[in-house]
């Protein structure tokens, strides 16, 4: 045995939009909406008791993908539409008693979906931008994950992840504020989405009892959600 | 020892432009330059004598990044600016005798660079779009890079990567019609490269005899060349 041979993992950011619920809703400072994620209280050393990523080593029969999904469904009891690989670390040092590279992916949650998920006894959902000194380097993962997510909010629909079949252009403004944690001007906002086709109205209105509900769009279904590109799904 | 656990490996795309020979320069059917990356030939099973990717396990004291860095340099003698993760590949069956998962990385090269690159006994270089069927699934990681390429030259200023400090716009068209492999009509690609302030005009102009030399343009260094964001670059 090759005891110089790095242990392989899989971990995943499994990222959910909550709504805050102490806003202050008129100041323009705050956005409606945070990243939230869920982490796992470690048990054993290294480590033992810091807050980490949910994953492990791969299971024999398991594509990285199926390992990916299953952190997200033993840690929320979800699946989630869009579960991606985001990249794999791998310096040296990162694991104090022997080489692990762990292959991170990253899952994104609808909030009626983040809304049935489940709390295990050692599972904990924290704010993204607000996290205690994680295990390993997993505060950088995080880091490395929310610039990932803003960046491609610049040039692709992942917005869309976080958001239902239907929604109003005020829902995914909310989704960008929480991304870019800024608060967007609504008027500006709406004609730069309306420019790219991103998203297509519908003839119906939100649900509600106010005097002009406002308009539900769709997503334009000829842009894909993720990018995978040629290679299959998981 | 688990007999389970896979092994890991790190591969890596080594792409370089290449001028065409035997062009037909005024068909507009064919453009003047091609994709090229350097193979390996297998000296032993599994596909002993079929054409791989560069790669292998990593050493005890290297990154990822550093490991894919000598993949490059032991293939073509080369070092590159441009040094990027691509994607692990994991598929439980991608290699017949043992589970092996690779984490790809891909290198692009300026022409100026690939005139210098060693060929050694087993390494060849073929054009990327005329492959035989190569070693374990290395025909879908290279279909992979070439969907990326083709993808990111949309919203980044990766083709810079295949060009020196200083080129004409006609340098940069051809870099775009060999990754997108058709002709672009020059009036609208100038247009369209001078809408986005990637590149500034410099007051040089192409070295030569001509009438009217081509102005020479850099690069707009306020926009990085690879997105590894808050990551360390190796």
């Amino acid at each position: 045995m090759n005891h110089d041979a790095p242990t392989l993992a899989v971990s995943t950011v499994i990222f959910a939009l909550r709504a805050n619920e102490a806003q202050t809703k008129d100041s323009g400072e705050t956005s409606a909406a945070t990243l939230w994620l869920p982490l796992v209280r470690r048990i054993r050393e290294p480590f033992e008791g810091r807050w980490a990523l949910p994953g492990g080593p791969i299971g024999a029969s398991e594509s990285l993908g199926d390992a990916a999904a299953r952190n997200l469904l033993e840690t929320t009891s979800l699946t989630s539409r869009y579960l991606e690989q985001l990249y794999a670390f791998g310096t040296v040092d990162r694991s104090p008693s022997q080489r692990v590279v762990s292959i991170v992916y990253w899952a994104l949650v609808r909030p009626d979906e983040a809304e049935r998920a489940t709390e295990g006894e050692n599972v904990r959902w924290f704010a993204a931008d607000d996290l205690p000194e994680l295990a390993f380097d997993h505060n950088t993962i995080v880091e490395y994950a929310l610039w990932r997510l803003r960046n491609k909010m610049e040039y692709s629909r992942i917005a869309h992840a976080f958001l239902g079949e239907r929604f109003t252009l005020t829902q995914l403004r909310e989704v960008y504020e929480a991304v870019l944690r800024k608060p967007l001007d609504p008027a500006n906002f709406r004609r730069q989405i309306e420019s790219t086709n991103s998203v297509v109205a519908t003839d119906e209105r939100l649900a509600g009892g106010r005097h002009r509900p406002p308009r539900l769009y769709r997503y334009n279904e000829s842009f894909g959600l993720a990018d995978n590109g040629p290679l299959p799904v998981t």
